[in-house]
């Protein structure tokens, strides 16, 4: 391994930037419309995903911005008091990550010059080795600094089909920046049998979607691959900081493209040469569903649970409440996540997944993660929009 | 077989009595202390257990005596409005089935005399085949008149540890009863080995703990047997139709003996030779558990829980709810009991049993249905009553 605290001394600190959009359909009824997934406390620890996202930056950040839904503008503000409230960006509809990433990148150009390296880390995912995660930011700062658009490479630590993949070629040869490589290129989530390939060359890793640039380097690709939405960013950027940023906000916003930053510009930038890695073990997860969530949340050792993982009280920035409220007998493996303070008993069920809240109750098992999606379709077509 | 309808067109109706006590502890936490499983609807039929029990006497009976505890017998009552008040019967405390059996004969017999045939017939047990079920009975009634104690000894269709058997000899030869035997004896809940033989024998039937006496031959025997419980309930008989009942109750009551019917008369007249039974394959349950729920509550054949055994809305005299808040995808014979009305999805999980209350949440498998009873020691054991 490279020696990465050296190479971390001298990197820059990041402006970073938080998309926060997405219910997490896959965690319901967890996760809702109303309370989406990064305001949830979801492995126990005490504060929420998009909590435990702001802390984990704090290392290699100079500042943070956040770009949620207005909806969730005021949640966002109490759960994170150290976040000036001139860092909070509110979209008034969504509009995919690009213009949310754009916009950011825009506003702090303007507010910290075109040099200044952003960074942009999605709001619910979780790291377990957050020194190792901030060696990668800093490799990645350096990377930036030199013209690079940087993407965080995360081990690929099994032939997962839910994530893309970035394919590494030869190091960048950046100074400060030892584990740098090229990128070739970008996959869309591959089925089992490509994505076993994909392991066995030892050249792919996960794509995180965490991606580190100049600002000025991000807007100027944004400016020749998407100019129509570029120029309105520019125009939003132009006037956030002055009086007349909501009259052109609400005029702008409703028009500009929808589109993901990997198509608008990881993508092509890698094709044209100009995109990097830095491959990094760090025990990542994106908490996508609840298969996730049961690797995820402590097992209970002693007590009535024991065995079980259990998230008693599942809720904002109040925490966790104790998990006194739920037994388990022969249920080893399961997970309990209630919100209702009610008694959960479990039975003789290894291995299953009941999330309990005050107007929905889901049973069902690990394996049936990515189902939990169709559920909610279900849902919706019912009309059930209060249940969403 | 035997012409049971004609048998029964000259027996004499008989005197019901409903002994409703027992809390149900193994269907926790849908049958609590304050609403014991005979005041539940558990079969999707839209009355509960002791509104299926009174209407199925309805044909054999001329009375209807119910015996309840002090709490319930509002609520008894409620549900129960074709019975009237003078025949409801209040303990003041739980004295097991010999005390309040013999106060109902002893009630009955001072109101219709000592010849009035007594039938006794548990509050929470559902009976599929009610013609069958009548004709036994008209023939117990017919061995009754005759001077028997009659059982009815029902057909064990599996070698059940969770029953006493009958064991059955030779015939009675009562005109209109041919289907009466002599019972040899009484047995315990054998192991599953003893059960397997019984039922090879051919002779052996499952104790439903129903009797059927003419009043006088049962309170004779309970003199000899138990003088001192004979005497105490004769009191309080006496006092009963006078303004004295309720001083007489509280003083002599409390010092019953606490002591069941089968070891107080049943054992020891069989094995005197005065006891008869009549065999039946009547498609009895006595809904002990979620096991024999599951083979109780109707499965969905089409909607959105399809395939799953749904109870929505499991309350009182109320009758059940519609069951369009569960929805079961891939989860064949698993059966949904909820009182809550929230949305209830099973995902995958075929076999489960959930039971969704507003304060207790039970998930577990009909194989651990024996089990659920020390879920609710446990409680206790917490001192959790408001969970009991």
């Amino acid at each position: 391994m490279s020696d990465n605290t050296a190479a971390g001394l001298s990197a820059p600190l990041i402006h970073a930037i938080i998309p926060a959009g997405g219910a997490g359909t896959r965690l319901w009824p967890l996760s809702r419309r109303h309370h989406p997934k990064f305001l949830l406390d979801l492995t126990g620890t005490g504060r929420t995903l998009i909590q435990g996202t702001v802390a984990r930056l704090e290392a290699v950040a100079c500042t943070t911005t956040v770009v949620t839904g207005s909806a969730h503008l005021a949640a966002v503000a109490e759960q994170l008091p150290g976040v000036p409230c001139e860092r909070l960006l509110a979209e008034p509809s969504p509009r995919d990550s690009m213009a949310a990433i754009g916009l950011a990148a825009a506003v702090i150009a303007r507010r910290h010059g075109r040099e200044a390296v952003v960074g942009s880390f999605a709001a619910d995912q979780t790291i377990a080795d957050e020194p190792a995660f901030h060696a990668a930011v800093r490799q990645a700062a350096l990377l930036a600094q030199a013209g690079w658009v940087v993407t965080i490479g995360v081990e690929a630590t099994g032939p997962s089909t839910a994530f893309g993949y970035i394919r590494a070629g030869e190091p960048t040869e950046v100074p400060g920046a030892p584990d740098g490589r090229r990128v070739l290129g970008f996959t869309e989530k591959p089925d089992a049998a490509t994505a076993a390939q994909y392991l066995a060359t030892g050249d792919y890793r996960w794509n995180a979607g965490m991606f580190v640039a100049r600002a000025g380097v991000l807007l100027d690709h944004l400016a020749r691959l998407r100019p129509a939405l570029a120029e309105g960013i520019e125009r939003i950027a132009a006037a956030w900081d002055t009086p007349q940023r909501q009259e052109v906000l609400e005029r702008v916003w409703p028009g500009l493209e929808r589109i993901a930053i990997d198509h608008a510009i990881a993508e092509p930038v890698a094709a044209a040469g100009g995109v990097a890695t830095v491959p990094v073990s760090m025990g990542w997860d994106d908490v996508g569903g609840f298969d996730a969530l049961v690797g995820l949340v402590p097992v209970q050792e002693q007590g009535p649970a024991a065995g079980a993982a259990v998230l008693a009280g599942v809720s904002g920035a109040e925490g966790t409440q104790a998990a006194g409220e739920v037994t388990a007998v022969g249920s080893a493996g399961s997970l309990v996540a209630s919100t209702t303070g009610r008694r959960v008993v479990l039975l003789g069920v290894p291995g299953l997944v009941v999330v309990d809240t005050p107007d929905a109750l889901l049973v069902t098992t690990p394996g049936q993660a990515q189902a939990v999606k169709g559920v909610v379709d279900g849902l919706r077509a019912e009309g059930r929009d209060d249940l969403l």
